[in-house]
């Protein structure tokens, strides 16, 4: 098993602008996961930031990059299209992409999908979650008991506008009456996406060692296989045809 | 049952420029169909084609479509890009878009399918295809064999760039050595979604019956149900929650 | 459109058990539901019991079953093998099945699906129930609102061990803390396959309106279609083949 | 990665009563796999045939199997239920099952799947295959180009009576005219399933290294994984529940 290049992509605003997301990211939330996957030997760790020159994503870094992971939120008008146009080519080509929480507003995931609206319900009243487990046998809840449970977080409701997931890998419950698709599995090209709903920036999420767990299993999950070799275009007959 | 406001949509660009095409379909491919579907009396059939003011796709026409049926191939790029915005809103509200033959290759296709390239082999030999049915129960294969057989078509090969399908209906295969998912349906939003494959303008595809019922029966899958109301946006909590 | 024959069959031993069910339901639960289902004109509704001969599915019946709907829970061990084989055959050819609530144990459930245990989480301390639709532009969800609430219902939680629904149309939030799949569409062989979680014989579920109409509308939805026709065995080959 | 105990499990009477195929296969079906497999030093490899003792499938040699491989074709009637059922409740507990070729007809393979008949269309006049891959990015293909093509084999042509697979990564072409969806994931409990169909007795189909390379991958792909957690039955409320 050869190393995995992966690249944490935050917009890094809310821990600019708020004293209380910073006290929880004082690094900004990229480095909070990012810290986590480097203690994993086969993974080589980048982090890039909206506010970075081509918000971090040159050429060279997604050309190095086998695993993107997204958190944005407040700006995602601001991500530039040329970008999110290279971005869709890469994973359409085999890159995987972890999108995280309101990353489901983001125009890579949109276009991904082909939803435009990437409605949901929502309520940021700090409310306990639990996330259900549906396909135990999936490589992304390896070492995960039946629920992971947040104390405090912001709800997220049915009706997703989303294509029916691949695999349904995670329905949350929300205490107060509403549930949603949690986390989502979807081929897009030979990438492989993972849509997976926790991470408000004002609770310590992603200091929870469960939720960071399963982001590190989506890096291995969603990691560009040596896949069958295709081509495009015309082609001749293999076979001859009757005139 | 109330009747359905079908728009048959044609780029009609191929029966202006070829005398062969022009042969064929002397009024064009969007009259062959539309001809077949107003003898249904459920249907209220419209055509609408690309040199037409806004393309034919005004508000007033949009806004008066259930179902809309897209063939294009040579001038896909000269779709203009505000028009293919509203009608994918339009489908994710609900419409239902049927996408013939080389429309794999439209923007509205690829934009609700998240795929840029619309990618497949091809070859133009004129060969022998035969759609295989594969989910017989599917209303859209409702009076048809085990398989529809064209003479002579064009070769559309795997692999196909898109994501898998919903529900795969036809399964293609072609005298010189290929094969293609040939019927394929999507959800997207609030809309149902049909690609299928056949109807190359050198040959006279939609003149063959049993090909013009898999549209028709299309027509009745893709129309909009008056399905369950849902709303988007932030939420009361309907329980107590615990402070 | 013809007639759909629905035939309606229940357990109906916890209302002669039980004075609190019978209460409820004084002519057993395929009565209510039968009793709405008659104000259907397209419906033709009859009812079979499990102490009727033959459990009421003679082959006469059966031949004459357009929609099979199945309440069952005590007694899941005394259905005839031979009777599961023929409802199991019947569905294969076409015949539309809808298993309600504790039907998830029935023989001809694990039967179809392949799972034998048809394990899931429950408690019986009357609790809320909220079943969020999750396609609504499915036809099962047609009138339905977005969600449907049952002030209290037994809880039946993930997970759930079903194979992966080909369509998943409701999730059900529990006030204990639990979530389930409380809708789910197959297809298996030419049959159509509804899974509706409500319906513990203790509370009124069958007298509440949303419930009858989401199992009014599935009989709509499962009722056979005049499909392609299909063979199997041996067949000459079409091509010449070379030898 | 720790190892994986693989047992391939062959029916072993073509090679007995056939000299042809005892010349293909001197050693049995399951040889020509085991050996190969062998030669990956993370499988532990055994071979089991029908007219073992139990057909070799005791409780030992189940409970120390990940993955079981399935060759089947004269006498699938000859296995008992009892084993049958055995391996049933392996698989739904995590063990993979890969059923090759007409191993659809198998009591497992028709017990995992819910359909009876496993039915098809077949020839065997020794035509050219074609298996061409649809999913690249699936582990089940690594290595693999874009079809692998089998000189001379029986052909299975749809329909094919299966629940539409989880994924879909083949799709055959055959010289005659038919095609067939001919490699199938499903998950049925928290076991994986991969369906394969080439193997027909009369040609050397098992010593054709793509072949063998797609079984291999297909182990690792259906070795159970160390999933989450979790249990079935009565449980307490989390939350309080309104009474």
């Amino acid at each position: 098993m050869s190393s995995i290049n992966v690249t944490v992509w935050n917009e890094y605003r809310h821990e600019k602008k708020s004293e209380h997301v910073a006290s929880i990211y004082p690094d900004g939330i990229h480095h909070a996961i990012g810290n986590y996957l480097k203690e994993n030997t086969y993974f080589e760790v980048k982090t890039a930031v909206l506010d970075d020159p081509e918000h971090g994503l040159t050429n060279e870094v997604l050309d190095n990059t086998d695993v993107l992971i997204w958190w944005g939120h407040l700006a995602h008008g601001e991500v530039r299209d040329d970008i999110v146009e290279k971005v869709h080519k890469k994973v359409l080509k085999g890159m995987g992409l972890i999108v995280l929480h309101s990353g489901h507003g983001s125009k890579i995931f949109q276009r991904l999908l082909g939803t435009k609206t990437g409605a949901l319900k929502w309520r940021d009243d700090g409310e306990k979650e639990r996330l259900w487990v549906i396909e135990h046998s999936h490589p992304i809840v390896q070492g995960i008991g039946e629920y992971i449970e947040l104390p405090k977080e912001e709800m997220y409701g049915e009706r997703f506008e989303i294509p029916a997931p691949d695999e349904l890998i995670f329905i949350s419950w929300f205490e107060g009456g509403e549930v949603f698709r949690s986390g989502c599995c979807y081929r897009r090209g030979l990438g492989k996406i993972f849509y997976f709903r926790p991470g408000h920036e004002t609770f310590p999420i992603y200091h929870q060692p469960e939720i960071l767990k399963v982001i590190s299993n989506g890096v291995h999950w969603a990691a560009p296989s040596v896949g069958a070799k295709y081509s495009y275009g015309r082609v001749q007959p293999i076979e001859n045809i009757q005139k």
